[in-house]
């Protein structure tokens, strides 16, 4: 299957595949700076939750690089303050903030008699293994996912959880490449995602690169469409679940679920472990990035409001636990009540 | 109050206000014969359900004066050919076929001495009493309406159903402008209404220009809005209402009726007598206009979407009637249960 690469580390540089390109354009950048990386993470040229993870393991490896320090207390401050850098740069993904301690933990543990070097070439092979890592977690949530998937039926997802926004083979599309491989055959489709189009722009092009049939349906459209018996199952991917299984996503999720839930069609969504945190009870407590204005009222810098009115632009919302179905893992599916399902796999 | 004047008989031909240049440009366009009005409203120059109805009514009377028929019996087979042109614009806004069978009507009862100059006039006359009257039932559907609009509170609406959609103030948006003239001070949220925009363009413009805050938002965040309690009460327009209570109207009202629902917020219907279809049941017989695609994946010419993805695109949605708090017509708020209030007020 013909999947593309979101992020890459070349050696000296992080390469991305500019998602604000697509589908126009399939180019890539090399960031070579802490500064160049961050922007390619707040301007969305990455994005989607696991990639976002990915980026910000290369990215500390990068900068740590480039402030080459002398000592190792002098690398345990650059180190701190790299971080804080990268974790500015967006509020809800978990798997961000989740990357960046793994990294930090991992380069603290090692002995004190480790140099500047070490401590570089140990952070540089902590962000392989995430990324490596997260390849293998995407096939597992396709494994999980697959047998959810019906053959001759309709799948709706939104925004997009697909091989961009990961680096592997996604999230919420992971079981859908599982089981067309498997030979199983459907369609897709996907809301188109306003804002930023995620859906239209990249959803709609990593599935039709694959062969898999797929349609764009403004957002407004999904509740009529989930009540034309098109659809047997929603699947989504997240930023955050919390500890009680709300779910932070791109905002327009909470609304398909709702729809889903009128008209009995399951809702599931499809994340890897880094994605739930649990020390958060509920999704209240997840932070909401408020995005400029401008994405709703001149998109492409087309001006589509009058001058002066303003947009009310939350980047995600949050789905309450009840209308989940059930959490599509690399453990496997994870099913209600999740007080107590989410603790029992990913409690300390 | 500074409102547009949406369509206008100049005497020789249809005024309308181009909506499709809003918010950029205010620009008129004389409609001089038939094919010209009815790419007006195919092009959605004009729309909205009411000013369709007004549209009709003085389109037939256009073309009818054009064609200049010699006798009765031309005039007669002339308004026949000439209502089914107008009627095959837009098959879902019930105002349309109304305006069109009241005009029909009223020439049809002429005595057989009236000559095609009579008939003619009596066409005009006609249509100048839908766009007075629907001037008049707008301030009806204000008056109705303004006791529901919150001091201090927020309103959601979804597209436009304001003066830039009717003769007169609007139906949505009457209930905000009469309670705005008696001193009441509120927020409006517009959802923006992809895949045409008439909340950023037209909602958005129209009460910006009468003073009223408003501030817009993607149709997706309109859930995680209701959620958030900034909004005590949705109203909507329609364009057609079944005989059971259940509402036609534009693509993405029912997943507004949803959210409105989950968060216990009041979701209110606002149309004159002349949108409720008694001669049919439910809301499955209403037809549902399917536009072009490219609507969705091409707007304003980008291509958002992969080369050859193709757009489910429904003008229109049906919200059942359940969802509906009440009908805010000229004649008052019509509460449930439906099959039994409407036509008590509607019926033959």
């Amino acid at each position: 299957m013909d999947l593309p690469k979101t992020v890459e580390w070349t050696g000296s540089a992080v390469r991305v595949l500019d998602q604000t390109l697509l589908p126009g354009e399939l180019t890539y950048k090399d960031c070579h700076t802490l500064s160049e990386a961050s922007e390619a993470i707040r301007a969305l040229r990455v994005r989607g939750a696991p990639a976002i993870g990915v980026m910000a393991g290369y990215t500390l490896a990068l900068a740590m690089k480039n402030d080459a320090p002398a000592d190792r207390a002098a690398f345990l401050a650059g180190l701190e303050s790299n971080m804080a850098a990268i974790d500015a740069t967006r509020p809800t993904a978990h798997n961000l903030r989740w990357a960046l301690d793994r990294c930090s933990r991992v380069v603290r543990d090692l002995p004190e008699s480790a140099g500047p070097h070490d401590l570089q070439d140990r952070l540089l092979e902590e962000a392989t293994r995430i990324d490596e890592e997260d390849r293998s977690l995407c096939d597992g949530i396709g494994d999980a996912g697959a047998s959810l998937v019906p053959e001759g039926g309709g799948i709706l997802t939104h925004c997009n959880a697909g091989a961009l926004a990961t680096a592997g083979i996604g999230t919420a599309l992971a079981p859908l490449y599982r089981a067309w491989e498997m030979g199983r055959r459907f369609e897709v489709f996907a809301d188109e995602t306003r804002p930023l189009w995620q859906g239209s722009r990249l959803t709609a092009w990593e599935l039709s690169r694959a062969g898999i049939p797929v349609r764009v349906l403004c957002d407004g459209a999904s509740a009529s469409l989930l009540a034309s018996g098109k659809v047997d199952i929603v699947i989504v991917g997240t930023d955050r679940v919390a500890g009680n299984g709300d779910v932070a996503n791109k905002i327009g999720t909470y609304g398909v679920a709702l729809a889903a839930r009128a008209h009995d069609i399951p809702f599931y969504v499809a994340a890897p472990s880094s994605t739930f945190d649990l020390s958060l009870k509920s999704g209240a407590e997840i932070p909401i990035e408020q995005r400029d204005g401008r994405e709703v009222v001149q998109p492409g810098g087309r001006l589509l409001a009058p001058d002066g009115v303003e947009a009310w632009n939350p980047a995600f919302d949050v789905t309450p636990a009840q209308y989940v179905a059930g959490f599509i893992t690399e453990k496997g599916i994870i099913r209600p009540p999740y007080e107590r399902t989410l603790p029992d796999l990913f409690g300390e």
